[in-house]
């Protein structure tokens, strides 16, 4: 099966667990988790981040897998779609009229209505997108491999410490710890769309409905994420939707994390057809490239998909990632590798 | 040459213009003008509109040409571009950061932030539109006649009172007077942001920018609509835009309006790729059709385009448009004939 992109949406929005101390390193401080969705697309876009004068970089300086797409599949149509992100990016972005997601510990993280909206106006984007064929849809949400693991638990599956981390260091007991906090509130298992008000965010719900969405259309959607897409096809799923027809693609990076558990989880909810893009940074000249085989970042903004993609185009992937790397640290706004 | 669209964009806005009682009859009354890009745009995705339980028709019950657009062209994907509407569709929207124009007369009918967010942002989304190849930009924007000759006389161009109108009887002596009383707090002519910042309104810089971004990334731009593209088309070329790249295709209705001239607007503007849908609505057993012989309706969400686009394709265009016709007068959606 073919499976080329003809537009890929990254779906972006922000969750407030992200500012609990060394639960996210998606940004330098938890206060710039907010930041990095917005700039992540902005740079994606436009070559150049727009809100701040740096592209997103974990505390240590290594750069964001925004890098990775926009250098091995520039030549895609990128559609950014915002699910609810404090920060709104600079550049055109599809509004689904969601929200925010809040901290679930102390009460639901999204209300009602900015979930009906995702749900809806995600389909309905999925549907018009589906006309066109096949659909990437990556994610850029700092804390959502955290909220992906609440969503999964809220839903009734185990996945209790299975999702991965931007960290070589996954904060493992943290994680597990603020989830079963949030969990105190409500009695799971929760139906998806509850799951989601009560303990998810915004961005895995429009991932969910967009793929619905482009399958109901005649589409074929590829979630292009890591262990986060667990969550999203077990709501695609729950809303309905043939798992037949979904796909997922991430990097080797995530699915040879041992802190994770990439496939166990596509197996528990069902997901049938993988790709992993085997690609290694490991002969790079650059440290901050050189890290992602140490385990930093190893998925965002659609990274596995994009890799995927241009593998199976025969791009020379590396050379591609470090000459705009190059190009970002010229120009200054790289970050500096610790 | 094939321009068969990958995508249609369509632009929603309003202006405080549709406000002026007898400057416009795309919506029941003056206030509904305001409605009519939302509900234009929620009927075209979903097949009903819902911020209001009716689609926009004329004072005299004549319906939306968004009917038109769905039935002969419902499998190509739409995009839905918020330019700047006082109602916001219940729809999933691109927002590009304008906002709603004002009444010209008074003050500058846009601020310069949003003006710039317009153009730069619907030029980074025709850029990524572009990579896809044909795309057919059409609007929605009451009172837009009126604001689209605004734009081309500040800009320069002698289009008095020869944009067409919703209304068989073009209320041309009232849209120039209003034009020439806002003309006064400027002095003519006007650099093209100049002219959309004092005299226009969010839609046709939109349009332009978006034409813009797709010739600009390889793609084809095809500006689907009236008149109004004449303005759409001049801010295109006035911003560097190439001609030779941009095409524009319209109805029979428009090209043979003989209140306005749209073969000489685009003369004179210089667009030299122009398609006129040859079709007629004479034989239809409705009322609310036949009266788009009479000079009723004539142009609007892409209609013009979309027809080109069926006729290519072979399509029964008057049977499809009937059937859907007749599914929201079943539904009660349709408003009535009077």
């Amino acid at each position: 099966m073919k499976l080329e992109p003809q537009i890929m949406a990254i779906v972006i929005g922000t969750t407030d667990i992200s500012l609990i101390p060394g639960i996210s390193v998606a940004g330098a401080s938890p206060e710039l988790t907010h930041y990095t969705p917005a700039l992540d697309v902005e740079y994606l876009l436009l070559g150049m981040p727009k809100t701040m004068e740096v592209i997103p970089v974990t505390p240590e300086g290594i750069p964001t897998p925004a890098l990775v797409t926009r250098a091995v599949a520039g030549e895609v149509a990128k559609l950014v779609v915002n699910a609810g992100s404090r920060i709104t990016p600079k550049v055109p972005y599809v509004d689904l009229g969601g929200e925010p997601g809040r901290d679930f510990r102390r009460g639901p993280a999204l209300s009602c209505e900015a979930a009906r909206n995702i749900l809806e106006r995600g389909r309905a984007l999925g549907c018009e997108l589906g006309r066109l064929g096949c659909i990437y849809i990556g994610e850029s949400i700092p804390g959502g491999t955290t909220t992906a693991m609440a969503i999964l638990v809220a839903m009734g599956y185990d996945a209790w410490g299975r999702t991965s981390s931007a960290s070589p260091n996954n904060p493992k007991e943290l994680k597990i710890a603020v989830v079963k906090e949030g969990l105190r509130r409500v009695s799971a298992p929760l139906k998806p769309l509850e799951a989601v008000c009560e303990m998810g965010d915004p961005v895995h719900l429009a991932v969910a409905a967009i793929a619905l969405g482009v399958s109901e259309c005649g589409g074929v959607p590829v979630l292009a994420g890591g262990t986060q897409m667990a969550a999203a096809a077990a709501l695609y799923k729950g809303l309905g939707g043939d798992l037949a027809k979904l796909h997922v693609a991430t990097t080797r990076w995530i699915a040879e994390d041992k802190s994770a558990d990439f496939m166990g989880l596509m197996e528990i909810v069902g997901v049938k057809n993988v790709y992993i893009a085997g690609v290694s940074f490991a002969g790079s000249k650059y440290e901050g490239l050189r890290a992602y085989e140490r385990g930093a970042v190893k998925e965002g903004v659609a990274m596995g998909g994009a890799l995927f993609y241009a593998l199976s185009k025969g791009k020379d992937v590396l050379r591609l990632v470090e000459a705009e790397y190059e190009r970002l640290l010229s120009a200054g706004v790289a970050g500096n590798v610790n």
